[in-house]
């Protein structure tokens, strides 16, 4: 799988002298990876204002760093090393780093004069090509396949762990890299808590249960939750389920390019308000999927921003009632300009299994 | 599972004076759950040289949070606020971070007066109590049997890729909570990368296949590689694995409470030096395992600093001949007054399948 690197490398090279920078040292493996194709757990790239990069990786990847389009540094230090040998330097000129991705021990390091940015990168990485979109296509339809050929063998006595990794098995089988994440099954009660890790806890008649798992293809990720009911639902629960329903498709409809991330979360999260669970629904309503799970932009009360055309993003409000327990349901989708594409496909009806 | 946490935060309660900081703010996850239980991707910790400990966490982990042994403050910005809320504060009182977790955006959001120091944590981490030993144990068990059930599967004409997903696979069936790290299978002329990924390459007869994998279990990592010869060995292929195997039997015998991170090195290194083949070595020969897969403390020709007892760690030598192939032996062993105690006991000699 190859992309056009240059012409990623050129986007950012053209928006350096808004950062106020004549380079970016771009040290987030993710983002040295998506400027490169080197996926690499020590290396980094100088893109100068001018177009031009330079990698530097060691030993462990520079046969594979030799092989791009780029001129290539062998060294330990990578950012050291690209920091001494860029292309034009001189009095005045500044370097900019990635303060989220760079640690304070290398900043101290490297010395005076860097300029720290945010976010760089990952805005350009928002928004997807074609060829970008039909990997994350391929990982949602993973997933859809793994959950429609597991359901089947979810019976009341195996624990959460097990379905955990019955789902993640199948996905490997039907062609993942491996799981987009560690797979979350929560069944009764443990459905009350966002981020439960499964445990041995058995499967019952009358629980609901939540996965929340995906499939990373090439390194794209894909990002889906359903809640079934093990038996008949109780009221309340048929009730809740219809609720985050009704918030989920609210939140998918609003999503478009041009839509602000603070308003297409209040589209959702204003259902589940009016029905007085607004305190129940405590994380956002979503964030962007591409070579990270969570990345660039997330939806949620206090997020600023529009949404661009093109850009795969999660929509997942949730409820929960501590002690008794939750649903979520979670699409990735992406936007566009005729609507929101859904890769996510299974059902969201109540299964009753 | 749980550990004797407080006692954990203890040790390093007891050594901040002589880091000069009267608290560690502790912010890196994986020490975070060391110190505390939690296992979150927002957490930080604030230990106070007099024992005290506060932890803080989002909505998201903050059930979790409050079943835990110390007060806590739910908080989306941890790091600021458990230096807004954090006991015994007063002019002169140094507060020390982690430089190498925190990140410079966090670090420069958070203002002056923080003490970047390194390793305060990772060093206590190191050395291992006996519960984590066995957790270790079994993780390496795990790999042991994954790698008996699946090497009679091993044929000309699959993939790289499809032996990585036997492998773990195999290890998920054995109890695994996940693999420890993306594994490697490199054949033939791919041996000669030791940071390898799996591809739609196919095994041959002919070919060395070195396979680097191992399994998490509660947390806790196993490494272990073997390279195996489909078919019989050229004359060059038996030389090489029988020099990486004499070299990797030296470094484990080097293996000591006492012994020198750089002796410990030097001894596997200098096997391969004599017989020619030292530029084609070009890794260090180990690093510890614990909560990550590579922690401190790390075997190398420029590493500082001598093992403890009780040091689970690795001793991986290997020879990599460009476009030829190469050979890595690698077993997770534990420091141990008489001697190294073995944790992957998959055999050494040359499988030929």
């Amino acid at each position: 799988m190859t992309f056009d690197y240059a012409a990623r490398r050129a986007r950012l090279a053209e928006s350096l002298p808004g950062h106020g920078v004549r380079a970016l040292l771009v040290t987030s493996p993710v983002n040295v990876r998506y400027l490169t194709g080197l996926a690499s757990s020590n290396a980094a790239v100088l893109v100068n204002a001018d177009g031009t990069a330079r990698l530097a990786t060691d030993n462990r990847y520079i046969g594979a760093a030799r092989e791009l389009d780029l001129p290539v540094v062998e060294a330990g230090d990578v950012a050291a090393a690209l920091l001494a040998s860029g292309p034009g330097d001189g009095p005045g000129d500044k370097v900019g780093i990635e303060a989220a991705a760079m640690s304070v021990a290398t900043y101290l390091r490297l010395g005076e004069g860097l300029v720290p940015l945010e976010q760089a990168v990952e805005r350009l990485r928002a928004v997807k090509d074609e060829q970008e979109l039909d990997l994350i296509r391929t990982a949602c339809a993973i997933t859809d396949q793994a959950f429609a050929d597991v359901t089947p063998r979810i019976v009341p006595g195996m624990t959460e762990r097990e379905l955990a990794r019955l789902l993640e098995r199948r996905m490997a089988e039907l062609g993942a890299d491996k799981p987009a994440f560690d797979t979350i099954v929560a069944a009764g009660e443990n459905g009350a808590i966002p981020h439960h890790s499964p445990t041995d806890r058995e499967l019952r008649a009358g629980d609901l249960v939540t996965m929340d798992f995906g499939a990373r293809y090439h390194g794209y990720h894909a990002d889906m939750t359903r809640t079934v009911s093990l038996g008949p639902p109780a009221g309340w629960q048929r009730e809740l389920y219809d609720l985050v329903a009704d918030a989920q498709r609210a939140g998918r409809h609003a999503l478009a390019p041009g839509a602000g991330a603070r308003e297409v979360d209040a589209a959702a999260r204003s259902v589940v308000e009016r029905a007085g669970h607004g305190e129940h629904f405590r994380h956002g309503l979503g964030h962007g999927v591409g070579l990270e799970i969570h990345e660039e932009p997330f939806l949620g009360p206090s997020r600023t921003g529009k949404l661009e055309d093109r850009v795969p993003i999660t929509v997942e409000p949730g409820v929960y009632l501590p002690g008794r327990g939750g649903v979520r349901i979670e699409d990735t989708l992406v936007t566009r300009e005729g609507g929101p594409e859904l890769f996510t496909k299974t059902t969201k009806e109540l299964l009753v299994l």
